[in-house]
């Protein structure tokens, strides 16, 4: 089942390790937020072909996938992984429900499976991205951790003992934490989430505001032409823009206030960042981990948890959907 | 090593199965918190003595360990197991620091084992209270959930394949948890911590408001004479004044809020709620377990978990402490 690819987009990672994948192996790994899909194909624990795509949530999520998948495949594949921002039964592989993600109950294994007649599993975007971080990337070592996405909202992986931990199922989305009393509404349709305060769309929102007020100043000149989203902001920060660094720095202290209540909950050894927006780095995680160590319960009688960015990057979820594709394929 | 003791206290719970526990053995289990401190004294299986101690924090918390055990202790001892509230280093049985217990850093076990040379453990008093609970109480025959205790403050305990989960040491402190910003000073030193908002003196503090401002009203007539505390004041709900009900119902939808993030965190099959407050029952689990449902992430797409009163009461801490020690005596 090996057939000859043309690696298309850009591998950043050259060589990954994928852990019980048997040689000659085509398997595919998608990873769908709310405002893009990444897909990859990886053949012998190496990636060869990665493509993404912008979405609206004008296309129905199936057709994002499958737009996906067939972009990203060029020959016969051996198993498909899938993560999804949201509520994921892997049980039957059935899409809940997410804020950020067009439909509920989507029962995306079984339409896969109808089309593509090869086994399929279905997770949530961070569950996937934490086996990828803790088998080759930044997690590498540790038993006991959290992944933590900031992204186009917060997401989050439990890793216990080596193994994602999803309680019965839909762990891990502390994203909705309530932070703040009669706050922002959020997507998932309740007021005050984390993810209101700390998020991509949060970060763009404080930009938009200053540049109403301040059409001519400094940071709307250095936005000039780009559109108004985390990321172009971030890199004005990084490119040394006063106001842009002090909204970056604003939000990441409101995500290192939340990592502070999730490390008085889990006591984990590691935390690791990931996400578009965490992956960036320290501009958003120096911050976050200032605050950690200022409010931690516990304050200075306990060692705080290492706070270490994501190293496999956005692509994260997309790999580690193709690694628990591969798991499958090797046992199924 | 039996010996005939006379029950003192009251023996609530009659015949405990304490798992694992061999036969002609004598623990003691004592559970010390902000305001009180319970010990057990364990004999085959049954509770044999059982006594409480008011504390405040003028008494040394390893004087008022030692002034526990020794007042239930009526015989040669097997084992000491102890459950402090805060955060707790069981590997060395050294309690590091709680916001409503005096002392940091306090050794307790090599303090206690110098005077009693008995195996003694030492460990968070929810987490005891969940080995109890999950053993012999409202737990039995699930395997991943949550204990929450309501009482001076919020503990908590987190069980993940029928065994307590610690993260480093230190996991569970989700009563530190901001769910109000620039909220009341919590005894932490933090505001706006949940506990703040949910717990027996916060339930106080609301009651000495409504006192303050109508100090003639019903309130105030149904309290006459009794102490202002989450107690009594459940107690005037449950006989039927409206202001009292509507004031614990208020601290009910408090801890509900926090118990639907803690669900979107863990996803659990079960939530028990223990504690001093919490094992009152339906008073405060009501309007919570009503918060949850109306407001779980994922809404009416999910099943919430079941929500349910501990069984063993206050005393889950101190029989859960006793059956540590029992399980340490037969293995050490």
């Amino acid at each position: 089942m090996v057939t000859t690819k043309t690696v298309r987009g850009h591998n950043t990672f050259g060589l990954i390790e994928v852990r019980s994948q048997k040689a000659d192996m085509t398997v595919i790994g998608v990873d769908i937020g709310g405002t893009k899909a990444l897909a990859v194909a990886m053949d012998d624990g190496r990636i060869v072909a990665e493509q993404r795509s912008v979405l609206d949530r004008s296309t129905p999520t199936i057709d994002a996938l499958i737009g996906a998948i067939d972009e990203v495949a060029e020959g016969p594949i051996d198993a498909i992984g899938v993560g999804v921002a949201g509520l994921v039964r892997v049980a039957d592989g059935v899409f809940v429900w997410g804020p950020h993600v067009p439909g509920t109950e989507i029962p995306i294994r079984s339409l896969l499976a109808a089309r593509y007649e090869v086994p399929i599993v279905v997770d949530n975007d961070a569950n996937v991205a934490a086996l990828a971080e803790f088998t080759t990337g930044a997690g590498v070592g540790y038993r006991n951790g959290l992944l933590v996405t900031l992204g186009t909202g917060i997401g989050g992986a439990i890793v216990i003992d080596g193994s994602v931990y999803r309680g019965e199922s839909f762990a891990g989305e502390w994203g909705h934490v309530r932070v703040a009393e009669g706050g922002l509404l959020c997507d998932c349709g309740k007021r005050g989430c984390w993810e209101t305060r700390a998020s991509g769309p949060a970060l763009a929102r404080l930009a938009r505001e200053v540049i109403a007020a301040n059409p001519d100043g400094s940071l709307a000149g250095s936005l000039q032409g780009s559109e108004v989203i985390g990321e172009t902001i971030v890199a004005a920060a990084d490119a040394g823009e006063e106001t842009a660094r002090a909204l970056v720095a604003e939000v990441g202290r409101a995500f290192g206030n939340g990592l502070s209540d999730l490390i008085a909950i889990f006591d984990p050894e590691i935390v690791i960042v990931g996400g578009g927006l965490g992956s960036v780095g320290e501009s958003i995680v120096g911050p976050a981990r200032r605050i950690v160590v200022d409010s931690v319960h516990g304050g200075n009688l306990r060692v705080p948890p290492t706070i270490q960015v994501a190293s496999l990057g956005p692509s994260a979820g997309a790999i580690g959907a193709a690694m628990a594709a591969a798991d499958l394929a090797r046992v199924g």
